[in-house]
């Protein structure tokens, strides 16, 4: 647990300051149902059914393969595959309950699963905004600025793919966002599957900021990746390819279908969770395969759409259902569950904050191991807005002080200092008070409580405008953690080998 | 439970757009717990003993005057009245678990207590404020619109004191406010504690919008106070008389201590909910000795401090644990229990959503029966912003949706859509669809999902902005209801006959 003081050491007389260290945190909550025990059997059931009956529809040869070794029935002509449910039990008998994902800094690791919970940054934006300036497509410093944001706020603990930078080459760009990852930051990082090729320059990359030989690699995750299906009931290549190498490897994969209700998935939330959950098993099923015992987590992003227009729509009452549900699911099969945070807002104004704060409870309350998306995810995910990441850290960080242990002893509900002060008094100079108030409540980064006359006289500025002086003011103080030389010549030689030779084309 | 389709019969070929009247809302979940049982006990018992051995200063004779004919220990020097927990334990006996609020129009009724939830408008704020024009004094014609904008939206279940009409002379401003109440709204009314005289005015005027007589009126709560304790342990001359008198009528009176960890109460959160469970109880035991089984609520408000400024926080980390703390005190003793929605936010910005989505979160899902200030509270309650308002409709129109229970049966999941959409393929067109797809989804009031070119066409307009301009047009549309012309005339000299008698002065 996060400690709640300062670890250097200082007087008794002196209390500290409230640290935001929130590194590893625990959910104390237990998860909110929506659903009946029943209701969640019959959904797996139905999903189940889906696999045996319809399947999936394949696109990678060597995927099909894994299957038709294992004994599922493989249409060769249709491309489709069919599971027994035997199967489908058999692998999430090998599913680990719980995985530690390994950090170049030790005390970045973190664990998925059982009460922990992982916050991890926005990830696949083309875009980049902000109040001031609008929209841009991303580029590579956009892409180093976001890692530094990311390493820089405690609450977020893993890195991400938080923009696509779009002014390098598409053969060394996954070079560039894995330099900027292992060098900018020390957190565990997040690889695309776009083909074994660029994998595999990724895994060496990070083995050699880490120090580790591909057998240490292998024992134990040390990244992650995110896998969409292709909702309804399709897997293609280079998702298919993703999860067959993160598996081979050991490293973490989060199959997560991308299922919109009325869209890429029936219209009820029942319907859309169970698309969802056939197509997770699915996959889950392949890792196992692959090799039993891989780190993998069951994905859940099931929203709505607006059925006047087709529009996505995130952060709303259903996307807080479905994940509540999604957990329920989650929970029924003992994998590790990831949900998000999203909004569809186009600003990162009052709208933008209330559906991610839908989103947030209904991933939290639900149970959620691991929220991608945590931090700057804007206008249905296609931008990553600078000011929507300063006002979500505020809110994670709130989170994670949601989730401290509360006490209530004797000395916590402090009785002699109601009687000291009495009826019609206050507590500011109690001693029970200047004991603790230091360090009693959580300090906002972004939250202002100053009076209006005070507030206006400060400029009257909005949570918005806050936040983006906050981002700009973040990135100022940043430095990158140290990194031995020898380890940055070999990297650096690394990746200038790799460019002379070409690169790796992504895979499609 | 709200009905799903429009209750005009319509062709089954043409289904209904989803209905929005949230008017009887169940919350179906769990409540949320943050301590174990035996801190909860560890609190309950530690206000006992701050009852027996402190007890509470009352300013008013005839409070004390009933607590001492009660049994209860009273110092008529120091006016401090000691409770036996024997007192405290024979009146949470008497105490209704829920109770029946009963409105001028019956659809408007409503119950508190069990799983049902009732949200109440911002109480009490001296200003009113919009983003174009800033904030001034409220005036009587400011309340008419608020009491407007409250009846309006099916949503909000009760009317208030939503801002104070500061223009109306305080001998008459009670008839002004319960006037407006009566008659430009039909939900049950807030009727302040200001002393005997001027709550005889209100009860005669509800008595002659209702048609019933003083036996009819006092068998059944009409209309509701809030009495806040003055933390810590005081209670003053006119909220002590306003529970006498309300108890005596049989009215709702939700007794709220007000406490700010760290000001008025321990810095703890413990520490704060023990000194509120105490003051409560005092409060509740005054009820139900002046009339056993008097319908009253377990009020809870309690928050920190910035310990930097002194100025208050909402919608705190703190503020959400302890109202899962308060829910399971008011579980403890089996009363009915009241929360708020608050912020300290100045403008209706991205940190006003997030600290009131933190406030309904902890008050809904610790099973919160009654939500003080559900819409338009800002700058800590000084003001009642008009954007803040309709932003605040939109959240508890999302919660009423999240309150909807979910199917899943084989009909909902829909495996036929499944099948006949395909891999790859989409939903649009499903039959499973078109059966659902015009009230499959909550329509929002303010949240625009549209894309980001559509939304820059249309202004770039922030959810705030467009909050704005929705509130102007429910005004533009309002419709008071009907009020028998016979009723309003009676009203009306009533109202005229107590002006020329010189109305009735606030008791302080």
């Amino acid at each position: 647990m996060r400690p709640r003081r300062r670890e250097t050491a200082r007087a008794a007389s002196a209390p500290s300051e409230r640290t935001q260290r929130y590194r590893q945190l625990l959910n104390p909550f237990d998860p909110v149902r929506i659903f009946s025990a029943d209701q969640v059997e019959a959904m797996h059931e139905a999903a189940l059914g889906i696999l045996e009956r319809q399947g999936m529809r394949v696109l990678s040869p060597r995927g099909r393969g894994v299957f038709a070794a294992a004994g599922a029935s493989v249409d060769e002509d249709t491309h489709m595959v069919r599971l027994e449910r035997g199967l489908v039990e058999q692998a999430l008998h090998t599913v680990p309950a719980e995985a530690d994902l390994l950090a170049r800094n030790p005390q970045r690791s973190c664990r998925v699963g059982g009460r922990h919970v992982v916050f991890a940054p926005v990830s696949g934006p083309p875009s980049v905004s902000d109040a001031a300036h609008g929209k841009h497509a991303g580029n590579l410093a956009d892409y180093q600025d976001w890692v530094r944001a990311s390493q820089a706020f405690d609450v977020i603990h893993v890195l991400g793919q938080m923009v696509e930078p779009q002014d390098t080459p598409i053969h060394e760009r996954h070079l560039d966002t894995s330099y900027a990852q292992l060098t900018l930051g020390d957190k565990v990082p997040y690889f695309y599957c776009r083909g074994d090729g660029q994998l595999q320059d990724c895994f060496d990359m990070l083995r050699i900021t880490q120090g580790i030989d591909v057998a240490q690699f292998r024992a134990a995750p040390h990244c992650y990746t995110i896998v969409n299906t292709n909702s309804p009931l399709q897997l293609d290549l280079p998702m298919t390819d993703g999860i067959l190498y993160f598996a081979e490897h050991g490293q973490l994969v989060i199959i997560t279908p991308f299922t919109l209700a009325g869209a890429m998935a029936p219209i009820t939330i029942a319907g859309a969770l169970t698309l969802a959950h056939a197509e997770a098993l699915f996959g889950i099923t392949l890792a196992q395969l692959v090799r039993p015992g891989a780190p993998v987590m069951y994905g859940s992003f099931t929203s709505n759409v607006d059925m006047k227009s087709g529009s996505p729509a995130f952060g709303t009452p259903e996307y807080a259902k479905a994940a509540f549900g999604a957990g329920q699911l989650a929970r029924r099969i003992g994998v590790p569950w990831r949900c998000s945070s999203a909004t569809a807002a186009n600003a990162a104004d009052a709208q933008a904050a209330y559906e991610s704060q839908m989103s947030l409870w209904g991933a939290l309350l639900g149970g959620c191991h691991f929220v991608l998306h945590a931090a700057g995810w804007l206008e249905g995910g296609l931008t990553a807005s600078i000011e929507k990441f300063i006002l979500d850290v505020e809110m994670l960080q709130m989170f994670a002080e949601l989730f401290q242990p509360v006490a209530a002893s004797a000395e916590e509900i402090g009785l002699d200092a109601v009687a000291e002060v009495g009826p019609g008094g206050h507590f500011f100079a109690a001693a029970h008070t200047m004991q603790r108030y230091r360090d009693a409540f959580y300090s906002p980064l972004v939250s202002d409580w100053r009076n209006y006359g005070a507030w206006t006289d400060g400029g009257a500025k909005t949570a918005t405008e806050r936040a983006g002086r906050l981002w700009h003011e973040t990135l100022a103080a940043f430095q990158p953690p140290p990194l031995d030389a020898a380890v940055r010549e070999e990297l650096d030689a690394f990746v200038q080998r790799r460019r002379s030779e070409g690169g790796a084309p992504p895979v499609s």
